[in-house]
């Protein structure tokens, strides 16, 4: 099993878009450092717990700074650009970041995202997002055309041999996509798989994830390409420390559940998948507080501790998967015992997993 | 007079865009702690020779690699962009940077960019630049409403108590917007004196440069406000070293007469203002090479040369101006001269040019 990250960004509304940023930043460099695998930033123009409206300027600034990890937003929300800038924009970060870059997509789920475009009705995000992917993909080919789609109109220009173009294309020809689920079922896992892009599933209980191994495997087949559970990303929190206590103390008195706390069981409430993150249907919801989530719903604890439990989820999930992303949270007042967390993790907890080596091995 | 720099970029096709990328970087950590005051980058999609389709990303990536410089686009070419988005990212830039943002922006001379884009007659480009402007400014106020305009729909959602939004403003509710011009009469340093943004010009000749001071005073003073010279920018090549001879040498053999040679010269005279750049009409265009831009175009020399040849060009012009802008031009093979350039310019002849006082002083 890989590790990764997704900067959603999780951090408190009170914090300076300087702030944000720096951290979003610091993280990458930290996580690229102790051999996270990909680094995933998260995009919304209105929300105050998750602020980074262009997480493509995290990672151009990140860029130069770190030299392994994989940098991806997750998602652009594909209504609110115009796709031949968007086009133009990921494909240059994929030259830049040199095979280091993933594109994640979505269709947007926020009504004051899709407001501050005119977007009052977003009974048509889907389809804006599936002509995007469209017309993105055929200028990604560098070949004349022009188009007038339902939504843009887009195209790519006539050659001009006396004023060659720059090479517009993604980086060797090729981008790949992502995409997140939540519930289940999901159409947007569904999607990956129907398109052949990277599935990431946020963590709301093993029946949603198992369902979303299923769909992809099924959309996959039936397009006849071959879907492992190496491909999977799994977006669950994750606290290591030397102790349980020390681990259940940075979880309970931090970042991690503050932003549960204020946004992201709320949140979950209003998605209706709250539900499914309990051990227990009987369990009053009002209860979910820092300690039941450390307990139940986020992995925290020990070196061994976390491994054991890791081990059992994968045993209740049938198998293990590619790739776990951890949220990042705000730690920026005392990061280190944050960043440590993240690197018993990646170097003490995912080598030793009982699967790990039938993870990598596909 | 400050001294400042336009990355365009104009550097060598073959470069990678991780080339391109890093060099502009280098450029702007290296202007910062020489003390130029302003750096500027170009925004195309399609070109081989302005190949930097995404100025914010280079802005970003400096962003906290800098501590003392302004940095802007110049300049986002608004027909080309969902006005919200722009918006969005231009106000969370300036946060970021805290002050140091400016935005350039402009209507979009090049047809290919433009095609790419759908747009295939570009004679709505005007209108749309001003649409977007009109609109990314009510964004900016963060009050509600959603508007239908010629080109786009876009907004600013409802507020909510139980869900606040992120502070979508400009760093102190303001921006700082720019406008290049090239020829004249200019209608872009026109508009620029309209609605109070700061005029950069493209050194094309005196007379065109005058033309430009009396536009933008005159536009100002319509609109009642005060124009003076410490307000414009001029763009124009400046090369210093050691000796007269170090610097031809440096201006002729290098990546400012390759640039001159492959694409500048030819831009100009497709736009048709070469001929205001040579010093007698009677000079046939196919002589103007490297020694001629150097003797004639470009301002180079020894630090005591280029100081009164800045000089004189201020007599001529009956004063000095505000902001020196040199281009960045492409010598990533061998950048200590060209950087030690940029510092003798910053640090010898700037401070030292009879002018000096009177400029700051405004």
């Amino acid at each position: 099993m890989q590790v990764g990250m997704f900067q959603t960004p999780f951090i408190r509304p009170e914090r300076s878009a300087r702030q944000v940023f720096e951290w979003a930043i610091q993280q990458a460099i930290h996580a690229d450092k102790i051999g996270f695998s990909e680094y995933w930033i998260g995009e919304h123009a209105t929300l105050n717990w998750e602020s980074i409206p262009s997480p493509e300027l995290v990672i151009a600034a990140a860029a130069l700074q770190t030299s392994q990890i994989k940098l991806g937003p997750l998602a652009h929300l594909l209504p609110y650009h115009h796709p031949s800038t968007l086009a133009i924009q990921t494909a240059w970060t994929s030259q830049i970041l040199e095979g280091r870059y993933m594109l994640g997509v979505a269709n947007g789920a926020y009504p004051t995202d899709a407001a501050l475009r005119g977007i009052t009705d977003m009974s048509k995000n889907h389809a804006m997002m599936f002509e995007a992917i469209q017309q993105m993909e055929k200028i990604w080919k560098g070949e004349p055309f022009q188009e007038q789609g339902e939504f843009w109109k887009v195209g790519f220009p006539e050659p001009n041999p006396k004023k060659p173009f720059r090479d517009t294309r993604p980086w060797n020809g090729k981008m790949t996509m992502a995409m997140t689920g939540l519930s289940a079922p999901s159409p947007s896992i569904a999607f990956a798989g129907e398109h052949g892009y990277l599935p990431a599933s946020v963590y709301a209980g093993n029946a949603f994830l198992r369902s979303h191994f299923e769909t992809y495997h099924e959309k996959m087949a039936a397009q006849g390409r071959k879907a492992d559970r190496s491909m999977h990303r799994v977006v669950r929190d994750v606290i290591v420390a030397d102790t349980d206590e020390e681990a259940r103390k940075l979880a309970v008195d931090g970042g991690i559940a503050e932003a549960w706390r204020q946004y992201i069981k709320p949140t979950y409430e209003r998605f209706g998948v709250l539900q499914g993150l309990l051990h227990d249907p009987s369990v009053d919801p009002s209860d979910v507080d820092g300690d039941y989530l450390a307990e139940h719903v986020w992995i925290v604890g020990s070196v061994e501790t976390v491994r054991q439990k890791i081990d059992a989820w994968f045993d209740d999930l049938g198998g293990p998967f590619g790739t776990l992303l951890i949220y990042s949270h705000d730690y920026i007042d005392n990061p280190e015992p944050w960043e440590r967390s993240m690197e018993l993790l990646a170097k003490e907890v995912a080598p030793n997993l009982s699967d790990a080596k039938v993870a990598v091995a596909g």
